[in-house]
């Protein structure tokens, strides 16, 4: 394998009905060596058990999703919010993976204060920084489409995170660029070369129409959509990242798809739309 | 009446069932002074009697829906589009529409090349604008929702709709600030301040959750959904916006609703939600 190659990782939420144990051998019997974790398989085993498996597995951890949902008003709620984010900055560290994604959630019941829930979102941010730091993990903004930015992330854009990134130092906090997030974006070619050092992940999905019914769901396989994944790849590249590349799709029809079918497919997609570019 | 509330404008897709004679008297009814007109059901009448009977009702033509989709790279098809338009600027002379709306148009069947469909767009505009200015039309462009980016829409934030603009004087091509496609933008209000005197219709509808199954119809109405109006509304306010406020609302259910009926109800959400704010 190449260089480029060896850089794809399986997010754990593409082949959402495996297990961990599942995804971590389906994981090795494609020939990657990078995964993607989500908090809830790993918890599912507990975190010493995970951490176990993963380090004998000799796999890099791309990311663990996700911390995050910074946006409720209400004391105790927020409290709740801080704290489980405390416990997934330790399981990254544990875990090894190279960042905690942050969703940073939508707006709380009822509310319209759009400009509120994202000023609470940097505060949050702001709190949970130098725990990670003792911990040795970068958090990482996820921007995310404006389709979620009612019920789930009220980071918009790429400049938006950076607005908030670039209050800290750049091995603190860093943003995650999605395309599926956004593809959209104008002038988010000079926004990744902006983030620069900042990019902690470099996650692949592509924006498919008509858009499937449940949106959440909406997310397709690279080659299926709109998004022009080598000009992407050329400005991630270009601005100096050197990470793994995770491929996170949440669509009924690839969770319906055996998960060793899911993995050839992404590969051979990754190898055409993506590997020459990096 | 106050001069506030003669400023709220039925936009005939919100009463999709209507015919331009049933939304002429519908809107009349209901006691409105304006109407944002489609170039679908005024053809069913033929141009001459939709605009003697829009002169005889007395209500103002708040807009003309829709000119625009300027983004295919074919020429028969461009040229086809550009008359097309011609076409359409006649009608909102004819009809006497403070703007015809443009809506910029998606990716071309199997293209990802975005920068290159919004560089149609802007040239496509620079055509227009000249014969528009002859017909004393002013054009609108529509900066529409990223979830319309792919089929409908390229031009995805306010700041992406005036850097066209711009490029023109401000009573030849203004901008269309319509509260779904734009309530996530950050830093809007700063938009909305630099539009200034550019805002040509100020269009409302909610963005509601769980987005409906097809995307298309996922408009709600003022008070169902995320958006602040009462902010929106005054940065509107504040840029020097003094026309009209049209109620454009693409949503099954409401369609499925007799149209007397979503008249009442829009027309009370406006009285609580925009009204105070005009």
């Amino acid at each position: 394998m190449s260089g480029a190659r060896q850089r794809l990782s399986l997010n754990q939420r593409t082949t959402a009905n495996w297990s961990l144990r599942e995804a971590i051998d389906g994981t090795l019997a494609a020939g990657l060596e990078s995964i993607g974790l989500w908090r809830e398989p790993v918890a599912e085993v507990g975190l010493a058990t995970a951490s176990d498996w993963v380090r004998e597995s000799g796999l890099r951890v791309s990311s663990l999703c996700r911390g995050g949902f910074f946006t409720t008003e209400e004391p105790d709620a927020r409290r709740s919010a801080h704290e489980n984010n405390l416990r997934a900055i330790e399981e990254a560290a544990e875990l090894g993976a190279v960042t905690l994604v942050l969703v940073p959630g939508g707006l709380p019941e009822g509310s319209t204060d759009l400009p509120g829930a994202r000023a609470r979102a940097a505060e949050a941010i702001a709190e949970l920084a130098p725990v990670a730091k003792q911990h040795g993990v970068v958090l990482g903004i996820e921007p995310m489409n404006p389709i979620f930015a009612a019920d789930r992330g009220v980071v918009s854009t790429l400049a938006q995170a950076l607005d908030i990134a670039e209050a800290f130092p750049a091995d603190e906090v860093g943003v995650v660029v999605d395309t599926f997030h956004l593809w959209w974006e104008p002038g988010v070619e000079q926004q990744i070369a902006r983030a620069a050092e900042r990019i902690v992940s470099y996650q692949i999905g592509d924006w498919i129409t008509p858009l499937p019914a449940d949106t959440l769901l909406s997310r397709g396989m690279m080659g299926d959509g709109h998004i022009d994944f080598p000009a992407f790849t050329r400005a991630v590249t270009a601005a100096g990242y050197r990470g793994d590349v995770e491929v996170e799709i949440f669509n009924a029809d690839v969770w319906a798809t055996p998960g060793a079918e899911v993995l050839a497919t992404m590969s051979d997609r990754y190898r055409r739309l993506v590997e020459p570019w990096l």
